[in-house]
């Protein structure tokens, strides 16, 4: 039976690469590399690079299809009825919120970028990687870390990277990531809800339903300049979706900065229950240095509704 | 600081082998193999033929200490306040039933004993076994597949044991499986409590909370002998702890066959929903081959219980 190899909803170069690679890994024979949904520009450029076909988009599978989740574990990220599918295995650098009643494999490391994973796992099977495939995963790390700008990214993705330029040989790799996040940043005349949805996650808490997400970018000052149009966005996607509430930053790739949009007062509250930082002006909130969704606002989040949940 | 390693409640030899290997790979400065209730019969005779010192056994650990849970995962299965601890790694081959606010490093495979994935840890490490730690790795692996009888075993358990041995020199496995389990049968006059909870783990259904309990035995006489002491206890123990029920089940590991203990009608309807087997003949319910608890009973239970939500 093939497996089916997909990363999160809204995925991202680390997921979308990551797929396609561990699917060569597998064979063509045992493994196909899938995508839940359209790929983002960054992800486009990496794979115009390389000359990689673009996975086909697929938002379900049949019943009892045997799957690998790369790049995410939960659920609400993940394939619609995933409950009728057979997990294999789950390779991940998030946090864990996993239900599954059969044992399954997971490799799961604290470390900036699924594809610093994969080399590991790759290593340990002596697999020859192609050029091609070091060049992907050299984008993964890239584009995970922010070419190591994000707090989540360590000293082993770095050595990794490196390691993987052996084989890849891009000359410059920090002119290469500039190329990436410029090709990110490239949003012409993206559809309001397509730039949200571009790196947006849901997540539970204490029951209520959010919609997370960051828009990394060389060019804020475009995404500032849309913000009216993203508000009254939000306002009807939370409708929609019954989402108690959305946070969209928008991440200064280059100055490392983090601006959120408040689209209503649930979202306003929140905010300023949660970082304490400065006023609201303009509808933005500035979360400074905060630019991990995982590593910072996530975990702020969880922080904030334990204590709720403690009154 | 130091790395506190242990396996689950009741713990088996496979989460104490684990537990004290796993810390010497750590190094003594950094980890210290603890367990969390006293270890049995089989586990004492593996840990004395190798003249390896008993974990110290701990209950409680100071808030913020880092952990390494082997051979588990689940809370309810795990160390009281879990919640103020931080984990670090978990190994393990179970289900899994898993939610943690920050990224963690797992290692889960599909295998019969978490020896086995220990085994491929060191190797990709390079990291040298001495004798003694070789046995007893043996040993977990032997223990937790029933030596090959269990049907979570898989041929890579096997192909483990025997590169073990290249190390271990035990020269003969069959006969020293024997002995492992005849150590594990030889339970003199143990409390009923502490026989029920030999090899005993809590799991909840549907907000329902079962204690599951395996007595893995070359002497099923014995057990079968003591099974109206049993049942009483088992109502006491409900009520003590809030159950609602409990399933004892004798192994005659030799046999392979399951015979299991019908301590109220809670029990017995359960298991005529659930197996649909042959009648209840004086307080005991025949399960014929079904003796892994893993993959075989808890599976069983899990489909009965979704089928009753659907309803």
């Amino acid at each position: 039976m093939v497996k089916f190899i997909f990363g999160h909803r809204n995925p991202d170069t680390d997921s979308v690469v990551s797929s396609i690679v561990y699917a060569n890994f597998l064979g063509k024979k045992n493994a196909k590399a899938i995508s839940l949904g359209e790929i983002n520009n960054e992800t486009k450029f990496v794979l115009d690079k390389f000359k990689v076909k673009h996975p086909e988009i697929k938002n379900s599978l049949p019943k009892e299809s045997e799957i690998v989740l790369v790049d995410h574990n939960e659920k609400v990220q993940s394939i619609k009825e995933i409950e009728n599918l057979k997990i294999e295995w789950i390779i991940d650098h998030h946090r864990f919120d996993l239900r599954i009643e059969y044992p399954v494999n997971i490799r799961a490391e604290v470390i900036g970028s699924t594809c610093s994973i994969l080399f590991k796992i790759f290593r340990e099977n002596n697999y020859e990687l192609s050029k091609e495939e070091a060049g992907l995963l050299i984008s993964g790390i890239i584009s995970d870390t922010l070419f190591f700008r994000s707090p989540t990214s360590t000293k082993e993705d770095k050595e990794i990277m490196n390691e993987l330029n052996k084989i890849a040989k891009i000359q410059d790799l920090e002119n290469y990531s500039l190329e990436m996040f410029n090709a990110k940043s490239d949003l012409g005349k993206i559809h309001v809800r397509k730039l949200i949805k571009m790196d947006y996650k849901e997540y539970e808490f204490l029951g209520k339903k959010y919609g997370i997400g960051v828009i990394e970018t060389t060019n804020p000052d475009y995404v500032l300049g849309r913000r009216k149009e993203i508000m009254k966005e939000i306002e009807v996607l939370k409708k929609e979706e019954k989402l108690n509430g959305i946070l969209i930053s928008i991440i200064d790739i280059l100055n490392e900065h983090n601006t959120t949009i408040v689209a209503e007062e649930h979202e306003a509250e929140l905010l300023r229950a949660v970082f304490k930082g400065k006023e609201i002006e303009h509808n933005l909130y500035s979360l400074g240095k905060i630019i991990s969704r995982k590593k910072e606002i996530i975990p702020k989040l969880e922080e904030h509704f334990k204590k709720q949940k403690l009154l």
